[in-house]
């Protein structure tokens, strides 16, 4: 399949890997690390070494799963296990894993000796469609994702679906929620096929590059998260609130994209109340992520709580909170604001319509 | 005196700090941060109040002193002081302090939701010349200096010489250390004039602007330190090794521009050996750097540990300790390596001949 083209770098379809030998045949570097988690160290990195065997020569840090383990006890860990390495600046860091593993290894990569490459492999189908295309590295802080961070481009990034072979049903049901949202705010007819889908082993290869490739022209028109990008954020701002309540107070916690679908369809509720997104799109919004994800039951009385939450969201402006909703399947608008009563009114929403 | 024009912001020289008032008029943060260190909060902080009145909304962020305080905690405690005062992306951090407030804050603020504005008010001699000037910032790790940092550009530096008033005599002389290299790396009439100067608070405004117009010609061209800006590193190989052994080992350890004089000697009898800098060379540098600086005792048999804190240099190529070097006072060269005999022999200079 056709390699996507950012600005800076190329995200390359390939289940054989080779393109990797290529990449470090022509690079040179003084040294390769691999960043795993448990589970990708388990699973994915001997699917890595079957598919490479010319590749021995690298040392291997791993971190714990989870997105509660994205913090910057585990970074430091990284930059250690770089300096113990004696990585210098022409070293490369190889993030196999999900999202965890591909947004905290280019934060420490980004960062250390002022930056380092680093190759992006996400194992997840959620890092493929969501985590690895943009440039935006980071780390959680006191509960609020992604609050430290830089923007900074790998060199290239390798998606291969073998890996997605590795994942739980949960785990790929939850990256699914990325690919359907990206049809909802930009592309009416791919949303119409994917919400058409049995379940998320349904998704193909060809799902996974036209979503990267909607992600891919809305960053690479925006890096900086200026203008159009923002629209990447619909449900990210009621989702990542019930992600983060969720993180500390559940013991079995929300995944990200199931934190998500939850959030699109709250923010959809508040797309009809705030830009008249129309009631049949927002009953077909509804419909979908209930179909895939079943309905979570939102605790009762913590509505403040993750109102508290949002309050930190990096979307903020003057701390006002910040909504990216579409006013169509198909097309999304962004710096939209709510105020509190609306949003517990679209929780509501959820808890008595769902 | 006329501002200093980088890529992508100004270097003000400013005793009345009137441009700090348009720069904030015109930008209309959301919210204000001044970071400063104990000393700057009571000497400097007071400066900038007294000659701007109408600066009144703002929060204070403190650190305490010393280089052996710019690390990752205080840098997290910087963190979370601008998510607890709920910092959004339209807030601003003004670093007013020495080196480690500019570089710990410029890395606070360049990875905070991504990347927040920030300003530099350097209040010492070292970081007016030095650390305000060219995009680095950075947080130590482990003994090892700014091994963490990011490029990230301010929206301006304003300098202001009538903070140096506050500065102690070994503070000033500190700073000096740099002006002084300086001349040695990029212009051999400079370097003649300040080296008679009587001592280091004879420093003028003009020598200062002039200092950081020679670093910033360097830094515009190259910002990323591929080429020419190596250069600036003179004496910091083994000026960065005994600052960071005598930081952990020494209860009064040396200042940064202490270590770099120190470094700058050892090094420059290093470019007679292996790039051919004229003996008469040596002499001046040697004699000027003493006449500032006086001797300080190299502890005897920590040779190895310092090759060792050689060995994890940013600067390093394949594990190889790499100097940057003059060949003669006013050109200097970068990417010259030095075998672990041949430093040991250019502390040894040091140790015998000063």
């Amino acid at each position: 399949m056709k390699p996507i083209q950012n600005t800076n770098y190329q995200v390359f379809f390939d289940n054989s890997l080779n393109i990797l030998t290529d990449i470090l045949a022509e690079k040179k570097y003084s040294k390769i690390f691999i960043l795993t988690d448990e589970q990708t160290g388990e699973h994915c990195l001997p699917v890595l070494q079957e598919k490479l065997p010319s590749l021995t020569e690298f040392d291997i840090i791993e971190v714990p799963n989870g997105e509660e383990n994205k913090t910057i006890d585990f970074c430091i860990g990284i930059w250690r296990m770089l300096l113990d390495f004696e990585a210098d600046r022409n070293a490369l860091l190889i993030n196999l894993g999900g999202g965890v593993v591909t947004d905290m290894g280019s934060f420490a990569a980004s960062t250390f000796k002022r930056g380092i490459d680093f190759l992006q492999i996400p194992t997840t189908l959620l890092s493929q469609v969501d985590a690895s295309v943009g440039g935006k590295t980071g780390i959680d802080m006191d509960n609020v994702k992604n609050i430290i961070g830089t923007f900074s481009q790998p060199q290239a990034v390798i998606i291969s679906t073998d890996f997605l072979t590795t994942l739980s049903d949960r785990q790929m049901t939850s990256g699914f929620a990325e690919v359907i949202k990206h049809g909802i705010i930009a592309d009416a007819n791919f949303y119409k096929e994917v919400s058409e889908l049995a379940d998320a082993r349904a998704v193909t290869e060809q799902h996974i590059h036209h979503s990267v490739g909607i992600k891919n022209k809305v960053v690479t028109e925006d890096p900086f998260e200026k203008g159009i990008r923002k629209t990447l954020n619909f449900g990210h701002t009621i989702g990542h609130a019930i992600e983060s309540w969720s993180l500390t107070n559940e013991k079995n916690p929300l995944l990200h994209g199931e934190a998500i679908a939850l959030g699109m369809i709250c923010e959809a509720y508040l797309s009809t109340q705030l830009i008249g997104l129309a009631k049949e799109d927002l009953e077909s919004i509804t419909a979908t992520f209930v179909k895939y994800f079943g309905k979570y039951q939102i605790k009762e009385g913590i509505e403040h709580q993750l109102l508290e939450i949002m309050k930190q969201d990096k979307k903020n402006i003057a701390g006002k909170i910040n909504f990216s909703l579409p006013n169509k399947i198909g097309n999304c608008m962004f710096d939209i604001f709510a105020d509190e009563a609306q949003i517990i009114e679209s929780l509501n929403y959820y808890k008595n319509f769902v």
